[in-house]
């Protein structure tokens, strides 16, 4: 009744088609638990590899940007799965323990002033008003 | 009964003598709201600019980099002024749009993959175990 | 000094009255960890039980729809126990291992999309403002 | 098609026993807009009541430290509405501006040590095993 | 040197691809104010379409049921700009009344519930643990 | 490659100050996992440690109000290291059962009210607005 992790060799071709190309995109040899767990769901499966590939393949950011981001996020809502995965993909893209430490040091400090910005309800700045969005007209 | 937004003229030596320090270190004529709120705790106005000078100070990783990943945990809390003021800080620091654009797209991706990996309780792989702290012996 | 999960034989006459309602309510013989956790302070044991009969019972919703949202829920905030009892609870009401991938599969886009509309403060279409509460007039 | 405030005058005699209970116990003369949300569905809004009615309650915590619990969880789930009208409560209750302006502090601390511990994965020391449930024998 | 909403007149016809097949899919004349702000980045407006149009397609749970997890996470995640457009679009599959007050009843129990079992750390019960993977063996 | 758990043996001269202010402070004898985890980024730890010892020392909150917060904060992120180690103190800090009992009734309820508040989407009342920043004037 329950889910399997599913091994290349119980895979069907659907699922061995997303783990080909994981394992030639990436050089390695053996795909790690996520995809086996997300096999159960092969849509899900074929879907996230794709975004993912596209949205972590370099561009503007480079990839090691780009994975420091990914531990932010899963720091911040304490996945530790993700935690764990991507920052060896950090480290394989060149995070060392000093840019490991600033890493961790920024999230933290994000993560306290959003609160106190959040507690004490503070209004946005007008100069801030079009960093992202601008406002309509 | 309420707290208010300390503008300079009203405010003490001591919240005088951080906002200066602000202005100095980052050549700006005026502090933004976030330190007139915290104004009303000195101490924390005080304790919270001496952290943050010294975490976004440039080190292994760049400042533009560390605004991206202080965008990146502010998207992700939801922390409407923090993604104003971030983003804004983020621009000056070199920022475009291109790059916005792949900060959130990995933001976003990592917040949907979070919730796979969780919701499918994916075990951590051998291999990625000690990619932060080394288990215990 | 530490708290104790608490077994029926240990149980006080008023946990015991609600151990019991749990056991013929769900049909079951014996009750999960939770409850036994949450008998260390009975007020809290009977008002979350009385409070979660009364809203998990069948409704407008089914309870299999109950079940998928708490497990949406359960896995957007990473509770880990709350998702393996949940999504046993939801396999019992019907469950299947494509419904479980598709729900999956909404929640971990729903916390993307939800990142993106936060990210880039998207503002909230005027088409939209009475799709819960009407604006006030 | 879309809910409203649910004034008194338009109440049910449900909703005005829930809205009478509410004015009677706070002994003020109006509810504030969370119960007229609520009393769209009215069997919500009595369970809602009457639960924070009971947890709220003076008991081995006085009621303003549990608005400060209140506070604490409000900005850390950034929840603007709560963080107002439970700020509000404990005003009322003998928060002064000192005592704000600490909590803040240790909210914003504590959500800064939390991604610190999980960015790091530090695992539990042996001592802090028992704090809350003690582990099975 | 921000970002603006793009209107499909000012859009490139990569852009306007996907805005078409959005409005046709959806039989709509026009698209909400998300679309708009993803099309400053076209890759993310297009990648983020076609998931979306896979993920709620009807299959093994309906359409309706798919909007109101969509509600589900949004609320817990607090996204307003994602509960608006997202409950207008759980109204036109079928949402009234009477279910929207049980959806966020459910919601809001399962909010209270998790920190329940979070705070008293309650180990999960042998019987859960293949509810959603088997252990390995 | 990966980090350590750094013993006051290993450590070097400017860590051991920190850990001997921690356990001078604290009267006790050696430092918990969390400092030995930061010690492989002496700013951090250093930065931390000062920064928490003058935000939970005694001020208009005492010592144990701060550590009930502290827990409330770690619950409602799910930080079990947090919950445990602030348990452990606030239990030190004069914490009993019952006091934990409510203490997690009201996170709960909390975390319960907060998303009944954002799915509704209530409007804040007026007699709320200055509870915490004046509006500008």
């Amino acid at each position: 009744m329950s889910l399997q992790l599913i091994e290349y060799e119980q895979a069907s071709a659907e699922v061995r088609a997303v783990f080909d190309d994981i394992m030639a995109t990436r050089r390695i040899d053996r795909v790690n638990n996520f995809w086996k767990a997300l096999a159960n769901h092969p849509a899900t499966l074929r879907r996230t590899w794709e975004s993912l590939k596209e949205v972590m393949a370099p561009g503007s950011l480079d990839p090691l940007v780009k994975e420091l981001i990914y531990v932010a996020v899963s720091a911040t809502n304490n996945c530790n799965y993700c935690i764990g995965s991507h920052s060896a993909a950090a480290r394989k893209a060149g995070m060392d323990d000093a840019m490991l430490g600033e890493l961790l040091a920024v999230v933290a400090m994000a993560n306290e002033t959003n609160r106190l910005a959040i507690g004490y309800q503070v209004p946005l700045d007008e100069a801030f008003k079009d960093a992202v969005l601008a406002p309509a007209g």
